[in-house]
């Protein structure tokens, strides 16, 4: 067991995002933010429908250089009005120490991506940023190195982390990654922070989204992460695995997540 | 896709088991037979929570030659007698051609354990016993591969076949498989078959059975198998993961498959 | 470590087939026996360059039913006639215990396959046919279950066994498999046993087959196995990864295993 | 096939470091700098031994936050210091895009570790640095991800690129990684980049490492990089895979790379 862990519950910080509240965090949006009237259009489906926290990727850890590689502050601008206008709060990824302070300006929650898991020197700075963080996990990182990864933030003082379980790479190509399950509820248990899983990546197939999310969340999981895109046959990225807003309102409503119809007119 | 694929739905052999219901297909039981005790215990407490099917192995697949190897033509003696005493129908294992003929003479589904998913002249005589399969997934078996697996049996005409996804065999250490639910999804859509899940290997841990046990259903698959012994202190085999009697009485109530108090009288 | 392991080195029956001398044992033929003359030619291939075994599948594990499945009796008959025209002992491989008898009857050496690694009831039988066995490593077997399956055959009294390492899965794609030569060290040093390696599936590619059959001899490697077909490109099976005579010739060559000119004449 | 590949053999640059000259260069050190005296006797070992470039960690990437960080700047002091009394040119990590000016400003090859693959800021400031850089493998990368990593730093016009084959993460559990050799072929096949071998990491035990060097040059591998300790039982880091002195002379001499004896005396 890593020092520390499991962590008392409760934290503030992450209360105030909707986690500990005994209902689903539900985070949604873009893979990235692409254009002003992309990210407003999906942060008003994502709020229509029952969603607590608004995604969209500014800076973007893409395989080739040669796809598209995000909007920058720019894109953290946009995402700032989204929150603006729906009340949303952001989560947004952070891909590098030289971008922790501009990144921290706008956003309400930082990710660091599977990629960077062991970024060691993006982890000890990114706790400093005094705002909660997002840990994905490696696509090979075992419980116990994403744990081990947890303490290179909390060294710095700040716990408030939630764990995000997002596919793992084994040898089966008939979905993108497999999600596991299985090790998103042992490090639950294990370090009692909130775990949520990312179906999107976890299964890289829009027929998959909603019967995982649903998996997810029977097995008492904290949240999801959902990539939501107006259009996506025309997404910059990731467009096999987003879905549109009717399938989004669609999977909040089998989750039971729906807003009262009065609170969902507003 | 493979030839054959989809199957049409609601097979006769397999209604007659409980499948194409709409209501899940809980199999349980001891992971070996052990004694007469021991599995009339386990089999009416299998019954006694709602259970389906009765599980037990009589011919195990051990790792190694100095683990306990199972009793054999005893073995499903003794799981015929729980059948009578209970009700419940039967599955167990076939582990070589040479013995089909005798475990089709007791068991009314035949299964094909993980390790021999790709026993081919295993799967080309099983079809032939006019009994429903079984097929586990072989622990690093694509998706393809399973499914043409299925095709060596439904080849003899048979095609009443059942899917178990039994967990992968990841990098992961901290459960002994991981339990791969996208590729039990895929499966299910692709074959036109009946899958269950089998949390038991899936996880190889006892506190993961019930979390993951409710995401399967919740994923849509249509059942489970999962190991319940009278006292996994003292199995023969599999210890860390079967479950105990009142264990599985509590995840049949959180599934909300108990059966009613007056039945459960009986 | 298992029980009886390591084996004494010099198994007198391991000597006859070339093993236990420090020269390397090169086990060489077609993927399958397709017909006499594919056989032969590729039996007189075999034997010019220099090499000590013929191997060739009469009866073929193939993961669809509707590829090849091998000429079975008809072509253990034509692996003799190999043998009696090049005096090449025949190694084949045996899929059930119902075979056993008559395999063991034609070959030199039974051959388990990677899918039947663990098919406990094959290994039980097989060691009691009183032919030395190659057994392959099951593509997820982790070197500890290997050793286990050999004592499933040693445990009938016959410990003649070659282990063979010929790749494992994993989720790299540019290779069918990932061919593991720290495994077959491993295997090699705590079995006692002589380790074989087979390049041909543990890479799947032809361009591939030479470096990685220089680096599994650098690494202290017993042997190899590699398929060698007169005209791969119209092989009945495996394609992609039998190599022409004349490519096997170049590879002795550079093995510096190519028999004296005056030998190879003859 | 990427952009840009294969490169032009002969860059100037790697030439200088002893690339492209059909003689492997063997890169040696310890996992990481501890003191004056420990790096200024390995790198003098190195040198005797025949190596032909001193390896050694200032900034290290640790799983977990209480293990030792390494020195830091004061490091890559003593690593300048081993070069000005050997002559051998050093490389060493870079962990941060913070980090990347002091470090080139010591050293002659620059490394991007496994765990920041695809950590892109790094990889498109790195390659602005002016040097050559050695970029291992991902844990879990498949070729055509590393190669798509290596545009990212070749994307700035310096194309002084080395690629390093370090053991993929399977389920394997008797090494601690499996070397790869077959992608390392493939890389060097697809890519015109020299490609060396870590079979330090790439087994993690102390009794592969010479095998598997042997397997890694006969495969054709334009190098090794190899952990050598004065004193590994006192490592830092790394202990059970970091050998001796003089087990690194035996390997050099059974790799025919042992400097002419009058050399060696200097």
């Amino acid at each position: 067991m890593q020092h520390g862990f499991p962590f008392p519950a409760k934290d503030p910080n992450l209360l105030a995002l909707g986690f500990h509240t005994g209902r689903p965090v539900i985070i949604a949006g873009p893979c990235s933010v692409e254009t002003e009237e992309q990210i407003l259009s999906a942060a008003r489906a994502v709020k229509a429908a029952g969603g607590t926290m608004l995604r969209g990727g500014a800076f973007k850890p893409r395989t080739s250089i040669h796809s598209f590689q995000g909007l920058g502050v720019e894109g953290l601008r946009l995402l700032a009005l989204a929150r603006q206008q729906t009340g949303l709060p952001i989560v947004t990824e952070v891909m590098d120490t030289a971008h922790i302070e501009v990144v921290a300006e706008y956003a309400d929650m930082l990710q660091i991506g599977s990629r960077n898991m062991q970024n060691y020197a993006l982890l000890k700075e990114i706790g400093r940023a005094g705002k909660p963080v997002l840990l994905k996990r490696g696509l090979a990182a075992t419980v116990a190195e994403w744990l081990a990864a947890v303490e290179y933030i909390t060294d710095s003082g700040n716990s408030s982390v939630v764990l995000c379980e997002r596919g793992i790479r084994t040898f089966e190509t008939s979905s993108r990654n497999t999600l596991d399950l299985n090790s998103a509820v042992v490090a639950r248990l294990e370090s009692g922070l909130p775990v949520i899983v990312d179906p999107s990546h976890g299964t890289g197939r829009t027929d998959l989204v909603a019967p995982l999310s649903r998996a997810a969340l029977a097995a008492g999981i904290d949240g999801l992460m959902i990539e939501v895109h107006p259009n996506p046959a025309c997404a910059l990225s990731d467009k096999d695995q987003q879905i549109t807003p009717e399938a989004f309102r669609s999977l909040m409503d089998s989750l039971g997540l729906l807003p009262e119809a009065s609170e969902a007119v507003r």
